[in-house]
């Protein structure tokens, strides 16, 4: 089959091998897939990862051992734990230490013709969400996720540092969930996407006291100054949801976490049903953060726009369009 | 009357000011006072304390606007919120913005003859309770405190990082909850002062894998490198509490946050009456953490005595002993 393949430099291998389905897994022809900055991270040597990536995407059942799955369009959680251990039974799986991940650790990802992925982590996508929607659903998952992370009310107020692709989806996710949301980026024109999905903004440079005594402060910024940022912001016993790693240790004041008794808590992945039922709901709209697409034989141009700054999201045609 | 002053080097004034009662205040004799830590940061400098330290303590009740408080033994939140602000209104008031705390910010403290305090902040102590059990209430909300931010069930497993006194408070606040706890210090006597309480303890020297995974890590080194171990040490997805502060920055990796998930949270100031109910209990028993006693007069050595590396529990006797 048609793959991007990492080892060493992105390339197209067209006649990759195709994934074997076990037991218990699904054949999924990907539809579409998107390119998410771990992509490029993994491009870079991130976790040794050799193979081929991708891990956001939408597609549909080839194979099942249930037939009742196969036609069916769906997404998945990327994360296929074990099933039996204490964080499978207990918390969902997403950090079991035998588990593989879509596309990231020890699976075949998604920028392939194929991909195979345990059942039970399939999603079915209802006919409304159409492609370049329901491939959205594993970042908004993500994005979603914070919501579990804080006392997250209505009366909630919430800041979102960072204006990048992840950040509009968080902005999106806790705008939609009712929050008074405040996202603060860099770059005017990232924020006018924002401000058009009905989400206030602000430069950096412009933060004033009104700004400060946050309930819920998001960093995904990404950068050493973030996390700072954050603790300046956000009030006594607030919520500060890390979002993004620094690559590298950072230095760093910890000493208002205990004075002001603040929640600083990591957030990685979320459940793939909440996303689709916000997509289908209408709540959250992806469609502008689209900022290019390429057939799957271009896939390495793909990851190599989706990494000139400032680029929203880029998609990847795997599915024949004129089919 | 007689008081420990810090204005410069702690000294003894004999002849200090009686504090004022204000309406809506208790005015307090001191029976018993306890030395803490941050008594020691203050007489250093710390947060440019002037006037008497000193925030554990147990007294009586000689003067308030409700005459059913006259004669009571009390003690004391020593977190003297507005009572009006969104903080007091609905967060207990540990973080008013206008707050006064006992001997640490803004108010005249416990290592004096008298104190006053918002009668509000009082809390009556059994019979049962003696002075030298009461003199720990405040020390050890703080310790029980660690309960709230956790979800610290019985079957979870703990490991407080540090041996020291507030340590020795935690592990017994835990274990009294009926938490699988483990004790990790650097100093064999100490370790054993837990051990004779029924918790389990190691060297540090001696972690093996057999700790890791846990629960709930709380991080009461004060040390720079407990946060890195405590990150070592904890479970996917589950909780460590900085219990503690560094006094200047660190430098820490903090991606370990992110990719498991893990909540970081700053924790101080408890529920009094939580502490006292405990200690009337039998769960919690701290006298065996007293080191030394001094009366009043000898306060600056109390001090002096609590900063030698490795002590234990301090008290000050206000009250003659001899009444």
């Amino acid at each position: 089959m048609l793959a991007l393949v990492l080892e060493g430099a992105p390339r197209i291998d067209p006649r990759r091998a195709e994934p074997e389905r076990k037991p218990d897994e699904a054949l999924v022809s990907v539809r579409v897939a998107g390119v998410c900055d771990t992509d490029l991270q993994l491009a870079r040597g991130y976790m040794g990862f050799r193979g081929v990536p991708g891990h956001e995407f939408v597609g549909e059942v080839r194979d099942a051992d249930d037939p009742s799955w196969v036609g069916a369009r769906v997404v998945a959680d990327i994360n296929a734990g074990c099933g039996a251990c204490e964080d499978c039974v207990h918390r969902g799986g997403h950090h079991c230490e035998t588990r593989t991940v879509l596309g990231i650790l020890g699976r075949s990802g998604a920028f392939a013709e194929r991909l195979t992925i345990p059942t039970r982590c399939l999603v079915r996508v209802p006919d409304a969400v159409v492609d370049d929607v329901a491939v959205f659903a594993e970042p908004l998952a993500a994005a979603l996720h914070v919501l579990d992370e804080a006392e997250a009310t209505c009366a909630a107020r919430a800041v979102v540092l960072g204006d990048g692709k992840l950040a509009q989806l968080i902005g999106r996710a806790l705008a939609g969930a009712g929050l008074s949301t405040t996202m603060v980026g860099h770059h005017p024109a990232k924020l006018d996407l924002a401000r058009r999905a009905g989400i206030d903004t602000t430069l950096e440079a412009d933060l004033a006291a009104r700004h400060r005594g946050a309930d819920l402060v998001v960093e995904a910024t990404g950068s050493e100054r973030g996390l700072a940022r954050a603790l300046e912001l956000v009030r006594p016993r607030g919520t500060v949801v890390l979002k993004t790693t620094v690559a590298s240790p950072i230095t760093v004041d910890l000493a208002p976490v205990v004075i002001h008794e603040i929640r600083l808590v990591g957030s990685r992945c979320g459940d793939m049903k909440r996303a689709i039922v916000t997509l289908a709901s209408g709540r959250v709209d992806p469609l502008p953060l689209i900022a290019a697409r390429y057939p799957l034989i271009e896939a390495a141009e793909a990851l190599e726009h989706a990494g000139r700054k400032g680029t929203m999201k880029v998609l990847i045609d795997v599915l024949d369009r004129a089919q």
